[in-house]
């Protein structure tokens, strides 16, 4: 966690895109929370032409789901969707109309990553969660 | 938002089914929550064969997944769920053991379209937001 | 209910290793939550290579989210978590720390199948759904 999915039509982002999609999208989540970049997820699924829809006409919609842990301040969630926004709406020049992005939450004990449930998101939980992980892996 | 998924396996819908299922889900999706279409988006992800099972075995079972912000009656998210299974059903003829309809929340802070963190899903709130987004555009 | 996914990389599962998956994924959650098979829906969804990206870098992660109904004893969730980690992980000998294995709830109200709106998770409540079908289907 997180999980960031960018939904697009085939054909609108190529892999010099996607590639700076990802590490803008993982610089700014990583930069408003607080959190380690290790974990940080960018899928980038897409849809064949003609299966997507705006108001009942063809479409292609621009769609960012993240899957983020519980806990974070509004003004970090504010602060994610917001440069998540603009730096699409610049790289892509998809019309604002066409974007969603929406952040949502999952509490941290519901996800395992590397054997171990998720740390709530401060900073003494993550710090012993990486501890133990080091621990382990020695 | 809202955002509709209508998860398959290819070749279970062809154009013209989409194209009635995205009519339907918008015109339910208004009808039932008094919402503008502007912002209605559905998309037809496919699962190749063989990548779907239900019970342990291979299937091809239909999820209609509606992501809607927070805030609704539970009888508008059950007139739109129940609208949504009888329409599929009859569209496709498909079994109605095998259909899947959910309709979540994602509260409108969450999300953002056209630049702006979305409206609660209220009449006021929703004039507001758009009369905002006409300045915006003037 | 419940939908598990399992997102991976073109190329990552071959069909053998997806009905193997499918087929523990349903033997867990019928364990832990005691609900029936009858329903446990397992999808594979699939991305292109160069669509996944982790830390900013191109990766090959394994992403198993679960969608299940809302009100499971944390213990109950915690079981299936761990359980479906170890055998993704055994099963495919992917890097652990290249696994996320996440499970959400959705509220029993929020969804319908079969044509009914879910029962919530408990023996009674489930008991007297299914004899509503099946007197339905009599």
């Amino acid at each position: 966690m997180p999980v960031y999915e960018v939904l697009t039509t085939q054909g609108t982002l190529d892999a010099e895109k996607r590639s700076a999609l990802a590490a803008e999208i993982t610089k700014v989540h990583t930069e408003e929370t607080g959190s380690p970049a290790a974990f940080v997820q960018v899928v980038f699924p897409e849809l064949p032409a003609g299966h997507s829809y705006t108001a009942g006409a063809e479409a292609t919609p621009h769609i960012i789901r993240g899957q983020i842990r519980a806990g974070r301040a509004p003004s970090v969630r504010h602060a994610i969707i917001t440069r998540l926004f603009d730096f699409y709406a610049e790289l892509t020049g998809a019309s604002r109309m066409s974007i969603l992005v929406a952040v949502l939450d999952v509490p941290a004990q519901w996800a395992m990553e590397a054997g171990y449930i998720l740390p709530e998101p401060t900073e003494a939980e993550e710090a012993a969660w990486f501890a133990r992980l080091d621990a382990a892996q020695a």
